[in-house]
Formats: C-alpha cells, sequence, structure tokens
C-alpha cells in the first residue's frame, strides 16, 4: 500500500499532463457549443459594458455624495477642490463611456444604426453629475428619517457608514436617473449590486420620494412600477410586489402599471406583502405585519393582521422520535 | 487640559510601545490554546482547499459559460480559440489542484490512506469540463424561463449580466456535479458563496430540472435532497425544507431524504414553505403567497391560504403612548 | 446614414471634449453643496475609520482564531508561531488605530476633548487580543451546535470553511466586544459588514450564550438588547425586534431594554417573529415556524401557530385571463 502510493505520488506530473492532454479537445468543445443557435454568447468587437466597472462607479459617485467619509485619504479645505474635481474628472468620463457600450450593445444586437451613442452616452452622464447636489440634499433627508425613526442607531454618522438601508436607497437614487434616460443594463446591474450587498431588491423603475427609510432590509423586494411617496418608512421582508402572473406574463405585462402605490407618510411593518398595480395605500397609514394585502386601504387606516392561534402545550412530547407536528 | 492633551499626543508612539509589549505574550496564549483537545485549528503541512480561490473558479467558470459578457476585454471571432483554449488550461490544473487538497484534507483527517487522490482529482475537473456544453444549453433554458415570467426582465442580456436568480442556478449546476462526485468541501464553498451573494441558498445536494427560474430570490432556502422537476418557477423566500428535527437529527437523519419533491412545470409564490421528505407538489400546480405545506398535493391543484381577517381602524389611535397593538 | 455614423464616430473625442468642458462647474456645484448647514460631509483634518480597514481586520482575526483555516500559505508547526506572532503585532496597531480614529472622530464632532483617545485605543484593542483564547473556546461550542443539529453538515470542517450561520456569529463575538467598550461605528460597520455577507443581522450590542446556532440564516435580525442563553438554535428569517414605535421613537427609546430574551435550549423555527422587551422565552421551549408572539412562554412550552386554512382547487382555473386569486 505504501509503495504504491509513493508511486503515485511521484506520478502526481504524469497524472496531471495525461489528463491536460484532453484540453485542446474540450476547449473545441466549448467553441462547438458557442455556434449553436440560440446559445447566449457574446464573441463580436463591440466592447459591451463592464459590470466591475459599473460597480467601481457606484463606490466612487458615494464618495461624491458623502464627501470623506469612504476616502481612505483625509479630505479638508486645503485639498477639497482638487479632490473632487479630479473625482468627477475621472467619474464623468468612465460614466459616459459605460452608457456608451451599454447603448452601442443594444444597437448592435437590434440591428439599429449607433448614430447618437456617444452624444447620448455623454449627454446622460452630464444628467446624472449635475443632478449630484440635489441627490445630496434627498440623501440626506433619507439619513435623518433613518435616524429619526431608529432607537439602536446611536449617530448619523453611523447611518452613513454602516446601513444597508441607506447604500440602496443611494443606489437606487444614482440607478432610476440612468433608468428614466432609458440607458440599458446599467441600472439594473446597480440595483441588483445593491440587492446583493443589502437584500434590499429595488427596481430602477420604481420612484420614491424623500425622507424613505428601510430598517434592517433583508428580503425587501420593490417592484418596477411601484410609487412611494413622502417620508416612508418600510422593514425587513416587506414586498411590493405584482398580482400572480398569467403564464405568459413576461409579454403580456412588460411596461404596465403593476405594483403599488404608497402615499406620504406611511409605515409598513416587517413580513408584510402588498401586491397589485391599483392598490393604494392612504396617507399616514400603517400596515402591521405580517400582512397580506391586495387592496386600496384608505387614508389614516390601521391594519393588522388577526393573529393566526397559538397553541401552547408542553415540549416534552418532543422527545417522542419523529414528532413533526410544530415545524 | 490643553497641556494634558498635548503631553498624550506627544506620547503616542510610547503610549503603543507600552501596549506592544505584550505581543509574545498574547501571541503564546492564542498558541496555547490552540493546543488544546478539541480545539479547531489546521495546523499541519498538508495544504487544504481555499475558499479564495474556489470564489476565483466560480467567476472564471462564468466566464466559459457565457463566453464575452463578463470580460473587460474584448471575445471575437479572432481571439475567441486563444482565450478559451488559455481559460481552459489554466482552470483546469486549479480546480484539480482544489479537489486534490480536498479529498488529502479528508484522507490526512480522517487518517485513511490517500493513493488516488491526484488521480481522482484530475478525473473530476475533467468530467465538469467535459459537461460545459450541455451546462451551456441547460442555463440558456435557464435564462428564457427567466425572461418569460418576468415582466420587467428588459432583455435575455439583462438577465444574465445582473439576475441573482441566474448566478445561484449557474453556481449549483456547478456545485451540484462536484457533489454528485463526493467531492469535500468546494461544492459547500461554492453554493454558500452564491448564498452569500444572492440571498438564495442551494444545497449542492439538491436535483433541479431545466427551465428553473428564481425571482428576486432573497431568503430562498432548497435544501439538500430536494428534488425538483422542469419548467419550475419560485420566487423570494420560499423554503424548500426539512420537517422539524428531533435534538440529535444531525447524526440520525443524516443522507436521508428530508426535503420535498416538486414535479414539473410548478409555480410557488413568495414566503411559502414546503417541508418534508414525503411531500410531492404535483406537476402544473400552483401554490400560492406565504402558504405553509407538510403534505403532498396532486398534479393540476391551485393551493392558496385562506387569509387572515385583517382589522380596520383609524390610525389616530396610534398617537396614544405606547401603543403597541398592531406590531 | 452610415456617413452620418461615420462622422459621429470620428468626432467622439471632440464630443467628449465638449461635455468635458462643464466638468469646472459641475464640481463647483458639488462644493457649494457641500457648504450647505445641515450637509452631511467629513471634510476636515482628523483621520476617520476606514471601512476597508475594519472589513480586513475582521477576516485577518478569522484567521488567528480558525488558525490555518483560511490562509492560502500552509501554516504547520515549524511556521507557527512566527505567523501568529506576526499576525497578532500587525493588526494589534491596526485595531488600536481604527478604534483610536472612532473615538477622535466623535470627540471631534461633538467637541469633546480627545486626552485619552489613544490610551484607551490601544486599551481596548488589547482587551479584544486577550481574550482571543476565550472567544476560541467559545465558537468551538458554537461550530459543535452548528453540526449537532443539521443533518446537512457533512463535518465541523465544511461548517467553519462555509457556513454563514458561523461567520456572523464569529463576528458578532468579536463586535460585541468592541460596543460594551462603547467604541463607536466599529462595532456596526463589523456586524453590518457580517449582515451584507450572511444576510443574518445581529446588532452588537445582543448577548449571545455558547452553543449559539443559526441555520441557513438569511433574513435573520436579532435587535440591540436581545438577550440569548445558552444552546439555543434558530432558523432562517426570524426577527428578535422591538414592538411598533411611536413617531419620535429614535429619540425616546433608544437604550432601552426593547427586545426579547431567549432562555437556554431553546430553538425557533424559520420566519418567526418574536417583539418585545419584556417577552421572555423560557428555557427548552420550541417556537414553531411562522410564530408571531408578543408576550413571554413559560418553560418547556411548544407553541405553533393554528395553520390558516388551505382552499385546494383545479389549477385549470388560472388559464382564465386575468386570474388574480391565489396571489
Amino acid at each position: 500500500m505504501s509503495m504504491n502510493q509513493e508511486k503515485t505520488c511521484k506520478s502526481e506530473p504524469s497524472i496531471a499532463m495525461m489528463f491536460r492532454e484532453e484540453i485542446p479537445e474540450i476547449t473545441e468543445a466549448i467553441i462547438r457549443s458557442c455556434e449553436e443557435p440560440g446559445s447566449f454568447t457574446h464573441i463580436n468587437h463591440e466592447p459591451i459594458p463592464s459590470r466591475q466597472e459599473v460597480v467601481f462607479i457606484v463606490h466612487a459617485l458615494q464618495k461624491l455624495i458623502f464627501p470623506g467619509y469612504f476616502s481612505r485619504e483625509t479630505l479638508d479645505a486645503t485639498n477639497l477642490r482638487y479632490k473632487i474635481g479630479h473625482s468627477v474628472s475621472r467619474l464623468f468620463d468612465a460614466l459616459a463611456q459605460q452608457i456608451i457600450h451599454s447603448l452601442r450593445h443594444d444597437c448592435f444586437r437590434y440591428d439599429q444604426s449607433c448614430i447618437h451613442c456617444t452624444e447620448q452616452g455623454y449627454e446622460t452622464a452630464r444628467k446624472l453629475f449635475r443632478a449630484i447636489p440635489e441627490l445630496r440634499r434627498i440623501l440626506t433627508t433619507d439619513v435623518h428619517a433613518a435616524y429619526d425613526g431608529d432607537p439602536a442607531a446611536s449617530s448619523h454618522d453611523e447611518i452613513i457608514f454602516s446601513y444597508p438601508g441607506i447604500f440602496a436607497i443611494y443606489t437606487h437614487r444614482i440607478a432610476t436617473i440612468l433608468y428614466k434616460e432609458e440607458v440599458p443594463f446599467i441600472p439594473r446591474i446597480m440595483s441588483e449590486y445593491a440587492h446583493s450587498v443589502t437584500g434590499i431588491d429595488i427596481h430602477p423603475g420604481a420612484t420614491i420620494g424623500e425622507r424613505f427609510a428601510i430598517d434592517h432590509g433583508t428580503g425587501v423586494v420593490i417592484g418596477e412600477t411601484t410609487q412611494i411617496g413622502r417620508n416612508v418608512r418600510i422593514y425587513q421582508g416587506v414586498t411590493l410586489g405584482a398580482l400572480s402572473l398569467p403564464p405568459d406574463a413576461g409579454n403580456r405585462l412588460r411596461g404596465k402599471k403593476r405594483h403599488p402605490t404608497i402615499e406620504d407618510d406611511v409605515i409598513i411593518y416587517s413580513g408584510t406583502t402588498i401586491l397589485g398595480g391599483n392598490t393604494v395605500i392612504g396617507a399616514r397609514s400603517v400596515i402591521g405585519g405580517n400582512v397580506w394585502l391586495t387592496e386600496s386601504v384608505p387614508p389614516d387606516t390601521l391594519v393588522v393582521i388577526e393573529a393566526p392561534r397559538l397553541t401552547y402545550r408542553a415540549s416534552d412530547s418532543l422527545k417522542e422520535k419523529n414528532s413533526h407536528v410544530f415545524t
């Protein structure tokens, strides 16, 4: 046995070589599979948007929106203008390029002419950069709303540094600008990046007012055509979604209003699901936890579920084998 | 006070030195704790699998499965063969090495002989690479299923670029091949990486048919012995889990079928929990949201909960102090 | 058309230049917005804690707590002392510096004198490093608890390598030490990092006993003043939270006990919500899935919901257009 083992160890490179001889064959099989009709590949010269670069832009813009918080170097009165200017200069091109790549990718794929892609890319980047002061103002209201409603927040700075809700809302407020300008891919790459980081899934199409707060946030879903007013607060696991979809829903319902409207000053507690494009939650209403709503609610209404009855028993019964009752 | 402060500032290096003198003692205490029986350490010469390298492999294989989408450089007809060939060549060794490390780690820990680890590592890597064309075909069906059922998807490319469901399913289809070959650690490192990125927790042991779609996905749990047919669609927060476990469940139930079977063409809406190894959801059934099921359902069945009654009140009542009614 | 296109392509640099001329104006607008009262910026010379560095520390400490598991290089008897010593030496300063930055940031912002920040920073770092052997012991009990209750775990090593629950608990056990020492920012940056990676949101203020296990974990929320005994096991989607909050809750309830107490040997199944600072779940109780509890439960009690009634129908009815019944 130990001789065998020794022999095996010595021959490790030769085992590797034996298997590696198949690499050309494996490679050709993969390439052949790329030629099959309907196969998803992006094999052509036109550049495509880069997820990695879009993620870089999300974090770099965050440093412009909350100056000094996320830099490793100090930002002070003496270098402020240089650093902000340098950052704007670099990011402006980076964002414009990604938008241009996205527009061209679609032009190419759908055989459209690509006359204005460059101009449109820069034009859209300009719109976003010009919006930064207003974005800063709105995000300030969001930070205040997060603080005012959360006893566990020890400072506004802690919220900016670490709250997933603020990161998700920040990313949404950037992504929705690009979405409204009909930039392909990038808004959704941004929002799905924030979803990955925070567990909060806000489609870039959603419209959301000032002073929006999401606490904890994991499992929150806010659909494409949702409309949310001012000073709304939601908790983990809240879905603002579409009603059930017929089998061909993808094509039939694309672009239609499918998600609810939440008016000003509404609070929605954890685990609640509100569905449907005609569902309106009236201003100042409070929706309790674990509610399932598919109908409108008038303003100033409190909605709670009649909690399911609980059964209490001695937990000794669990010691019986295969007790499955309480799962 | 300001003198004190100045003094403190000046002496910063000396404060550091004072504390740093304890570093040898702290180090020895940690090392001693590693020698205690039952302590978890991996202090020996045998290499172990690297989580970082496994994550690299997950992303590198994704570039082979969806060529051109995730590269920073352009992939076109002139360089396709070189890039794919180079990538296969590099990844083949990288994956084989990680598998060998995993096998050896187990041999070492459980005092087994380690005769065939190298050969088995390369053999398993070969199986996975030979499966890539078929994986590409199946994942194409998954992308189509995602698109067909989701009005918010604006293109197939958007799904490939950004949908967490597709990333989780892609990772699962890789991990499950290694799981079936009984590779230790790596399948679970892969699936837990996808869980971390997407909030979707699919155990590599689960068996899942073509055209599988997960929308939004945060909170989805699919257990080890789950079996899912063709063309199944599930939403965020769905658990396909085990019934409650007796206290020594870990050892008693390891390897047994504990999770449900979902037949072809089933849809399961958000927040629903389906439990138990004998539970079968018949083909073409639709399970509504927030359902809790521990029994089988015949084919072509619609299951919905009788929603808990809602209570509506004026939300003025909330202004009273300490109103806790609706939590 | 193609002439136009050609012209557009040629003029790409000039389009870029045209738009780039606005960069100074955009920069000035952003700088002006930083000067507005109430705007969140951190523009001053004092260094601030770095999220990136704190995340580095979390992962580096993990290598000290589970030696050999997460290193790329081999750790063996010959280099153990050097590697652990080098790592402690480097991390000790890194952690002390981040604590000092956090303390100074608060001193600066709230105009307090900053006499003892350096000393306090090193003092706190020392406390954490001295606690590592004990942390190793406690985390060993957590790994055993994860294994004992989970039939899908194939080894203790698999849990250390890949389980999100263990990563979240490890991070919490570090963060809570700093929280108890009243270090600003860093505990929450750590816990929100673990939240981002695992979907498990444990506030660093929570007190948690040995042998704590979280399975799957996505969506778990454990609030700031929660107290959890020994040998408690919870599943995905469990919230240990506060009762509903009055509008000015943030300020009124800061620091009060708002979250439940869970005694020894309790199991809480998935999707269950337990709320309120006076709510005590007695020892050895089992709380079933999807339960909503705002009252105490005596020891040795099994609590299950009377499941909502299910309605079964033929799913043919779904083929009718706009069937919304089951959403």
